[in-house]
């Protein structure tokens, strides 16, 4: 008999972006006439930088001739990506990442999602930010790291409370943890780290021999000089930490799926009888054995990114969205709402003093405008609602003048 | 402290196209005026059909515009991939599959990888056939569902042997097993299996509440109208099979990643307790929780396949490959040896009657062509090499010349 991984019924279905929709349909049909703004979901807008675009095309008519045809490319990706990764994002911060250090792939949703595979199951203590994007918690549910879900959290996991007591920014646990999730810029809170908190994790993992997962996805939107870009330019890090990258947001990649995933060969991990293993081995393992490599054309599209042309395209859109960010930030203050993120990060984080789904129904009703409840990323995320600047300008500015007249 | 799935630590190293590399090597630096022809990797070597480039370059210029920018799709395709492939590969051959059965993904290496996520780890008895494409089985291990590697076979696996005795198309197991791969038209056999075949796959799945995993990545290279191109044209296989397909093969998309996985409404699994679970709900859990869609220009360029055009210029590369094959096969049938595959498969499997790396030393140093040592793909390869049609017709002319000189 078929059985299945009995771990799939502990996951708690997550209805908040069916809800969202369910709520903003009603709206929709109700009110034909007024249009929606929307500012809940995290997927970028604008259309791709035109060095990427003239890279796909010159890519396409590569796979046009035989004599530039390309088949299956190496699972890792191809070295001019890995080598222009290694140079442009850590090189030239100082960081020591070697181009086959670097795995690209076709998401960092997938690769943190995927991750997980190469450690234990048993008695591995996890620690997990709360609000925090679902798929570090759901990926370790489905693989048995934990127990049921009692009131909203999972048996089994160290919840890192991110708050208006700490900034939104967790301090390391008082217990010891093996394995931990860490996401800076933040999503949802679009919080950043400080290179001493930072510091202070790395000095908790290296003290624990535990293991930094650590998300740097909405890195490119830092504009601040002292917050580090990448969790190696904290000495020690290379022992203790696997680096999560994604053109997604750097780029406007969320169509076509590329993204990188950094594993130092400096990373170790243990056996039950204290054996020592290379990290990087079991990844590239895991990596060739489950997974044929990101379409060719998307990775040329990617390597243009680090060109100097590609640099102050990409660089162009993320200001044109952290304007948005900025906006949006004022906006709300001037409304008497306290709020973080969108200075360093496209999302502001609202603190709206009241139930979350209650703001989002007034920001639909009143304002028909779309953010996204902060219950849906986890308890802490009650009280808050998320902002997305994923707009054009004319559409943030009518929300926020809408949004104004709502909480008049 | 960290600690790694030790379940990784069972695989046995596969140094197959390492071994092959580096004997190829070998010989290329000490006879560089010698030119290779590769006949060895399952990898095309013709440029995408026009349909497909041009799919790419509209899409691309689609991406190039804020009007007609796509972000992030939904997870498990765009609907007119799917319901192209639903019209064309299934409702065109009686199969009542629907759209929303389907899932594309960026390969079908992947979704043969993943699958195994949704079952059970303890105790789930695993048929498995031997040659095979090393994905099934290491995926199970790297999951923990094996014992060791005793003599090159993982304890906890049936191995079904695929040999000249029956035609390489295993019959059913006299014990039960509940978790089958297989895979037709087949790699690396390059055999087929007949309807009654197939039946019987299917009833005993019945039988034993059991679930096969459908392989038919080749299906388009099948001639044979008597053949089944899909596991569903068999009664019954609804509510016992998963099946994988892929565009690599079909239509050269090694490089550009993009393939789909049927997971039947029908398909049920059971808990420990018995109760009754939808297959196709977990794997939606699974596919949408880990993976972001396939990049957009790729489905488009998948949908252009199944165009009357599309459909023209794929069955004329598809021919052109096994015109190669045809060729292989009566080269080596007029040299004496027995062979299968090559007339539905773009693979011939011959039976060298000796070692398969010695013969694999004979083609390389006496005809300097590469084939791939049986020996590779399991316990039953032994005694065999793969010789793949994907070259050009010019150098498998001169492969078979060369070839037939050595052997003289």
């Amino acid at each position: 008999m078929i059985r299945i991984n009995e771990n799939y019924t502990k996951l708690k279905a997550s209805y908040l972006f069916a809800d969202i929709a369910r709520r903003v349909n009603a709206f929709a049909q109700a009110h034909p006439d007024k249009p929606l703004i929307r500012l809940g979901i995290g997927d970028v807008t604008e259309p791709l930088p035109p060095v990427c675009i003239k890279a796909l095309h010159a890519a396409t008519d590569e796979m046009a001739d035989r004599a530039t045809f390309k088949g299956y490319g190496p699972e890792q990706g191809y070295a001019f990506l890995r080598e222009a990764i290694a140079q442009h994002d850590y090189a030239a911060r100082g960081c020591a990442i070697t181009a086959d250090e670097i795995f690209v792939s076709d998401g960092a949703k997938c690769d943190c999602g995927n991750i997980q595979e190469i450690f234990a199951t048993d008695g591995l203590r996890l620690a997990i930010p709360d609000p925090v994007y679902p798929v570090y918690v759901d990926t370790n549910v489905m693989a048995g790291r934990t127990g049921a879900n009692v009131n909203g959290r999972y048996e089994g996991i160290t919840y890192l409370d991110c708050t208006p007591a700490n900034g939104y920014v967790p301090a390391v646990p008082a217990s010891p943890a093996d394995l931990i999730y860490l996401c800076f810029p933040n999503n949802p809170t679009g919080a950043v780290a400080t290179r001493a908190q930072l510091a202070a994790w790395v000095a908790y993992a290296r003290a624990n021999k535990a293991l930094i997962l650590f998300d740097s996805a909405y890195e490119a939107y830092i504009r601040d000089p002292a917050i580090p870009h990448s969790i190696y330019e904290i000495e020690g890090a290379r022992e203790v930490a696997i680096e999560f990258r994604s053109f997604s947001k750097l780029a406007g990649f969320t169509g076509l799926r590329c993204a990188y995933t950094v594993v130092p060969k400096a990373l170790k991990a243990w056996d039950h009888a204290g054996g020592e293993h290379s990290l990087h081995a079991l990844w590239n393992r895991r990596h060739t054995t489950k997974f044929n490599g990101v379409a060719y054309p998307v990775q040329k599209a990617a390597a243009a990114v680090y060109t100097e042309a590609g640099k102050k395209q990409t660089g162009d859109l993320i200001n044109f969205y952290l304007g948005n960010a900025k906006l949006i930030r004022e906006a709300v203050t001037k409304l008497g709402l306290s709020c973080i993120g969108g200075d360093n990060a496209p999302y502001i984080w609202v603190n709206t003093g009241r139930d979350s789904w209650e703001f989002f129904d007034l920001f639909l009703n009143k304002a028909q405008v779309v953010c996204t409840p902060g219950a849906g990323f986890g308890k802490c995320g009650e009280g808050h609602v998320r902002i997305s600047a994923f707009n054009s300008r004319e559409n943030v500015i009518t929300a926020l003048t809408r949004i104004a007249a709502a909480l008049k």
